[in-house]
């Protein structure tokens, strides 16, 4: 198993910074804001829990987390919450616990396809058209299935993200409600991972896949996007309180216990902190939204105006342009798919973005997704100033790495 | 996948004892005893860091982990190491990412034989002399290779536990060498364990595999046993260097990044501080091996006063007595095997432990591991009281605790 390509790049972009080179780094999906006061107070509160406990984690942050999702429409008791040290080894532990091949769309987050090859499932892809959010075409979605199944496949799963990763975009409502049609139809199961479901800043109202058919949703979240906790690792899951529910989530415990144990106690004080919801850690949660949200839409307005991207994001931090209308004048410089352009932008501009590829995208697709976040700054006193800033754009760090991306698209535009 | 028996029983005696049952927990492999304020330190001071970072830890921690094994006589670099939330998940790696099949002595830690069925790999049990230390006795290992090889097995790793989980017993060097010897005849790699290597008290001299045959050991370590940080979740493993160890090691950080992308941030500053091992961490460490010591030996002897053991444990916190001379006495109990014997004790004595079968013991046979480690306490100020004793076994709460335990075993072996 290869390191996923977006950690793969990250790691070679601090190398790169290491040794000198000013890379514009907007090559990886992390928050890049600093920690809240309230969450380090929760991680030293929680030192003095050095014991096991429960697999799925204690009582408390499970209660947390069920309140969580309770409060934004979803019913949910404790029983049918699991931690775990991130949302990462939760969808890979749904996957090896339910029988079955795995739905995705194309493109989806680069860690899904990966996992559903490490436990020999296969994957079923499935487009979705460009400008769309992050769910298979439910339009295409039965004939899809078909045809796996006629190959053999037994396609049991399927993957929603929501808000996406990699285009930032939210599924409407209408098209969550056809996929969950799809899924009743052909009897799958539903992950929606809503990882960044509390970094939504667009008009798109958010619906989830467990308000249409709760009985075959499995919904998945943790604190590394709306927090900035990537580095801290904490993950839940929630399954559906049916007797198949419960046994699933029993043999994800059975696998959890077998292959991590449990979520760090003192994470686990975190995390009841977090999904308690606390007025000030809201308030600080929706300063970071409306950065994102800010930061996202410039970037956007870069790409747009050079004319390689349209619809513009709902919600994470991430654009997904596509360079196809400049393929002839971009092939003058030997670029001719997805990786060729990413690398040509890292090796001639100091851009690093993630291709297309990684995301299961078609190769030679001119396309690629940048990562905003990372343009807050690159110490812990810029990105705060980014946050505190009224006018985030006008802080200088941040005008000028846009600028510097402006100039980038307009020379791979015109070059 | 079921929960790991030791982890189901963990949590049941914790139900019981919540509605009130007196019981005395000897059925959970935990140190049971406080963090070092050290340790409460480095966590707080790594709470800053948010970032993802490398999959296989930061350069700093990595080379403390380094500098660990360096100490003990395996010269080793930061690049050999891979940081993760736990020993667990570092093995579960190895299995997934090495091709073949795993040799496992028979008893031997609960988790092993889950992973390896759960990458479909196969289990070639050997049996080990009852009162010898954790591997596979070398002397019956060629022939079971022989018979697996003929029945399609392809043995690759084999598992070497030092000090044993669940005897406490340790290899002896000659035992060691032997291992090591049929591992170069017959090219295999052997998964060396050493969680407990920091809590031996025995007279038996240390010996890694990693000394012996440095080209085909995987050493795996952690916190959770000599520090007591089980619930903080990490663990380290040193890949040999060469070709054959660098592409192992560059396969495991690609299943990390997939399954769990890195040990958290904070966890790390807690690594980096541990494994460099400040002397008042290693005073901390020695009074807490110390204090291990002293109540395995007064449970050994409660064990040998009624003959159901025979040497005395070397490390960790475990004694693995058998009652098969008391076989016809506890027949009329209806015991006729090491679940039934663990069920009649919990039941009707109150004695909480896990049956041999947990660890791939046979089924019918009258052992059990008694885990002596949660007799320093059921709170911190007790646990504390019993660390800082220059008397631990004179303390009230740990003298009452054997002596409810002495006349448990009493009971059982005249019953």
């Amino acid at each position: 198993m290869r390191i996923a390509p977006n950690l793969a790049l990250d790691e070679r972009v601090n190398v790169l910074r290491s040794s000198g080179v000013d890379v514009l780094h907007l090559g990886f999906g992390e928050a890049g804001l600093p920690v809240h006061p309230g969450l380090v107070d929760a991680l030293g509160a929680g030192s003095a829990s050095n014991a096991y406990g429960p697999v799925a984690g204690a009582q408390a942050p499970r209660a947390a987390v069920a309140g969580y999702w309770t409060r934004r429409g979803t019913p949910t008791d404790a029983e049918q919450v699991v931690l775990a040290p991130g949302s990462k080894p939760l969808l890979a532990a749904v996957v090896a616990c339910e029988p079955g091949d795995v739905v995705l769309p194309r493109p989806s987050w680069v860690t899904y396809a990966s996992q559903v090859e490490l436990f020999g499932r296969r994957t079923v892809w499935v487009d979705r058209p460009l400008g769309s959010g992050g769910i298979p075409d439910p339009a295409l979605l039965p004939a899809a299935l078909a045809r796996a199944r006629a190959e053999g496949a037994t396609p049991r799963l399927v993957v929603a993200t929501l808000p996406d990763n990699p285009t930032g975009l939210l599924a409407r409502p209408d098209e969550v409600e056809a996929l969950c049609r799809v899924a009743e139809a052909e009897d799958l199961v539903v992950i929606s991972d809503e990882i960044y479901r509390d970094v939504v800043f667009g008009s798109v109202p958010f619906v989830s896949p467990a308000d249409l058919v709760p009985d075959r949703t499995i919904t998945v979240t943790g604190l590394s996007k709306s927090l900035a906790l990537g580095g801290w690792r904490v993950g839940a899951v929630r399954f559906p309180d049916t007797a198949w529910g419960r046994a699933l989530r029993g043999r994800v415990v059975g696998f959890a216990s077998q292959v991590w144990s449990n979520l760090a106690a003192p994470m686990q004080a975190v995390a009841e902190y977090a999904f308690d919801e606390p007025a000030d850690l809201v308030r600080h949660r929706e300063a970071s939204t409306r950065l994102h949200g800010l930061v996202v839409d410039a970037v956007h307005r870069i790409f747009a105006r050079h004319g390689v991207v349209d619809v513009p994001p709902d919600g994470a931090f991430y654009v997904y342009p596509d360079f196809e209308p400049h393929r002839e004048r971009l092939a003058r410089h030997g670029i001719r798919d997805g990786s060729d352009l990413a690398r040509w932008l890292l090796e001639t501009h100091g851009l690093a973005v993630l291709e297309g590829e990684a995301f299961g995208d078609d190769p030679h697709a001119l396309r690629f997704r940048a990562a905003t976040s990372l343009l807050y700054g690159d110490t812990a006193r810029r990105r705060s100033q980014a946050l505190e800033s009224a006018d985030p754009l006008g802080v200088p760090h941040v005008a000028r790495s846009l600028d510097r991306l402006d100039a980038v698209v307009a020379a791979a535009t015109s070059a």
